[in-house]
């Protein structure tokens, strides 16, 4: 294997480097909050976008396009002269020459961040992982949207009955916060849109279904959020299957743990999420969902100038022995408190210990229907979706993005429409060809400069 | 072979069978001219969408969505019963049986509408076709947006010149509409946000190119028309080669007719369209550009009811000896007559010829720059572009799409920035597993409905 070489045109400066390993709610807010404190900042993500994940479901269910989801990263930091930005994946960190291996080159750090976030855990199944659809990136959720639009359009082609019905019921994987939003927002299209845009199809035969290993929906919320959740699914006709397992899934039938099947070509999983790992680093530092352990200042156990932030770090403590949910919230909460820590330990001084504060959580299921838990508070209904749309709306970043969401939502609200039911098929990048010059030396050379 | 089914779940009625082969300008439009006289009719499409293509440059540069020109083909025939669509494509016609096969099956006509336009037209050079970019439809338009932004990323990576130059210099082949339209608005961002998104690349080393084999500009327009075109091109610095053919493009070096060589990894063709042809019609009827001889009402020559209306058809007259020009004008027209003309025919009555009556054509460049040729008066600069911006606006169907652009437009009018500079890595569909009935004899089913 040849050497890797360093990534080139980054500028050596007498400034520490601070690298930054993941552009989610973690990593870019860190960054917002180190600009300007003497650090030269180095951000690698695979995408040249942040994401406003929350919304994501909207995006999967034609309500929303990406990029209203979506900030260019580029754009971000136009103005901040030490924040430089790669597309990039991180590989292998070589802590003990302060380097990361990345897909463009490897990289000097003086400290590392690893805000890497998680993927969708398919805890092995690899038949499953195959044939169903994920929900965490905007390629996912236009990859959903496309196949529901292109199963509804296969359904019309066909005449038995089973076949119709295989193509459109969506069974859907884990009744968490993106199953249940996932699973109203489809409901929903199945009430108001789906009838009008295909009259020819018998829509009474279409199934939503939810499939939960644990006993109530919502389990990371409050018994009576879960309780108004099932209670407005079921209003709006998604079968929800507590207690029951998926076993398997070929793309076809989905087997489930009471051994009974359901015929069905869209599934969608989301029963689960993993912490990305990195190479490079021991063993002992991965703890439950292949988290990162990390002591009360975010350091990597062991490690005194490599942090891990959000979902893919780990910290143990009294009130959250088990670590702290993966939601955006700690992400933010964590990012925040290591900017000033980062400084702090520069200069010798003590840092503050991380403590979670638990802002509440929220939930979305359909058109007037959502649950919130607040600290004081259990809110449900209207006023929970008034207060869901108002604070979705506020935490997204940019104010052409938020005029975009509040007319799609304004718009759909009343027309009861969403309208992006486009099946725009992509197209694959042209090949690229081996880098050759120009310069030959027969050809007559004439730069038209 | 086996015997290609008809297509099910079309409804047999007594009403004659008006099968329409594209839904394009011509096409749209002679559907919602025809809805309510008395026709069954079907439109078979590869999208399930209406584009709206002259605002296609603007996807490709970032300063709108696909979803923002395009319109759901099942959202406008929601509540008309008698149009049918299937996306498909439409491969060969057995005039004898009045029937067209296509992707996905049979279909019997009792008046065939061929409105399947045009496509890029490389002129039998492969290495061509296969290096360049085309600019036709809202997945070529994305791939363009993604290409560039993937080639100035991969810039970044560079320490050779050359190279950096090869992923900066964007190559456009032909200077109609799409080639100067394209220039003006790669121009503008070279000149607004490249430089602010990429601080670390040398943007003056950019070089934005036309090449066109004809003396002038925008060759379809008044000489007038092209000075000013030609002018305001360079006065956003982008460099016009006239009388100047690519006889050659590897993925890497464009070779010109004057032997000389220029370093590209992105090139686009607009150099030329060719109407989309179909199989099983003599081949007396293909005329110039692989258009359809049609006579003075559209039919196909030599067929009682088989039609060819815009950019496929070619309609010798008088006044337009060659045909008319392939645009959006000429086809709404030729499909509003149509409407008319279809009914008289059905009841014998004699139809009325097709005149074009060309009402003007206009292009933009970029920011207060256009061109307009009006019957009586030829506009340019600041209010050629005001005509031009409330004419599009106009002519985009629906309310909320006209509300969406008119907002972008504003924004980036304001910002002077297109802020869609998202990278979105399309993930292909899941693979489609063989049809297979869940139902096995050896398993209990149990079906939870």
């Amino acid at each position: 294997m040849s050497k890797i070489e360093f990534i080139p045109n980054l500028p050596e400066s007498d400034k520490k480097r601070v690298v930054v390993a993941g552009g989610g709610f973690a990593g870019f807010k860190l960054i917002r909050k180190l600009i300007g404190r003497g650090y030269e900042i180095v951000l690698l993500d695979k995408n040249n976008f942040h994401q406003f994940q929350p919304l994501l479901y909207q995006v999967a269910t034609a309500g929303l396009e990406p990029s209203s989801i979506s900030f260019p990263v580029r754009k971000v930091f136009q103005k901040i002269k030490d924040v430089h930005f790669r597309i990039a994946e991180i590989q292998e960190v070589i802590p003990s020459q302060n380097e990361v291996v990345t897909d463009i080159g490897r990289l000097k750090y003086d400290y590392l961040i690893l805000s890497i976030g998680a993927n969708t855990n398919y805890f092995g199944q690899n038949e499953i992982e195959e044939n169903t659809l994920s929900m965490k990136t905007a390629s996912d959720a236009i990859l959903i949207r496309n196949t529901i639009l292109e199963h509804f359009e296969k359904a019309l082609l066909e005449t038995q009955p089973e076949k119709i019905e295989q193509y459109l019921n969506i069974g859907i994987v884990g009744g968490g916060p993106t199953g249940v939003e996932l699973a109203g927002a489809l409901a929903e299209m199945k009430k108001y849109i789906f009838p009008k845009d295909y009259p020819e199809l018998d829509l009474s035969k279409m199934r939503i279904i939810i499939y939960e290993a644990a006993s109530r929906l919502l389990a990371s919320m409050s018994e009576e959020a879960s309780a108004w959740a099932l209670k407005y699914l079921k209003k709006l006709h998604v079968e929800v299957n507590l207690n029951t397992r998926v076993e398997h899934y070929d793309g076809n039938c989905i087997r489930l743990s009471d051994r009974s099947i359901v015929s069905s070509k869209t599934v969608i999983w989301s029963a689960g999420i993993k912490a990305n790992g990195i190479q490079g680093l021991p063993a002992e530092i991965t703890g439950r969902g292949n988290r990162m352990l990390v002591d009360r200042y975010n350091r990597v156990n062991g490690f005194a100038n490599i942090f891990a932030i959000g979902d893919n770090s780990l910290m143990v403590t009294e009130k959250y022995p088990n670590g702290h949910p993966q939601v955006a919230q700690a992400a933010i909460q964590q990012a925040n408190l290591l900017s000033k820590n980062l400084v702090k330990l520069d200069n010798g001084i003590q840092p503050k210990e991380f403590e979670y504060n638990d802002k509440g959580s929220m939930a979305t299921i359909g058109r007037n229907l959502a649950v919130a838990d607040l600290p004081f508070v259990k809110l449900h209904g209207f006023i929970a979706w008034i207060l869901w749309s108002f604070v979705h709306l506020f935490l997204i970043m940019g104010v052409k993005n938020r005029l975009l969401i509040f007319l799609n939502w304004t718009w759909n609200y009343f027309t009861y429409d969403q309208s992006l039911r486009l099946l725009i098929k992509p197209k694959p990048f042209l090949k690229e060809k081996n880098e050759v010059s120009c310069i030959t030396p027969n050809e007559l050379i004439i730069n038209n400069n």
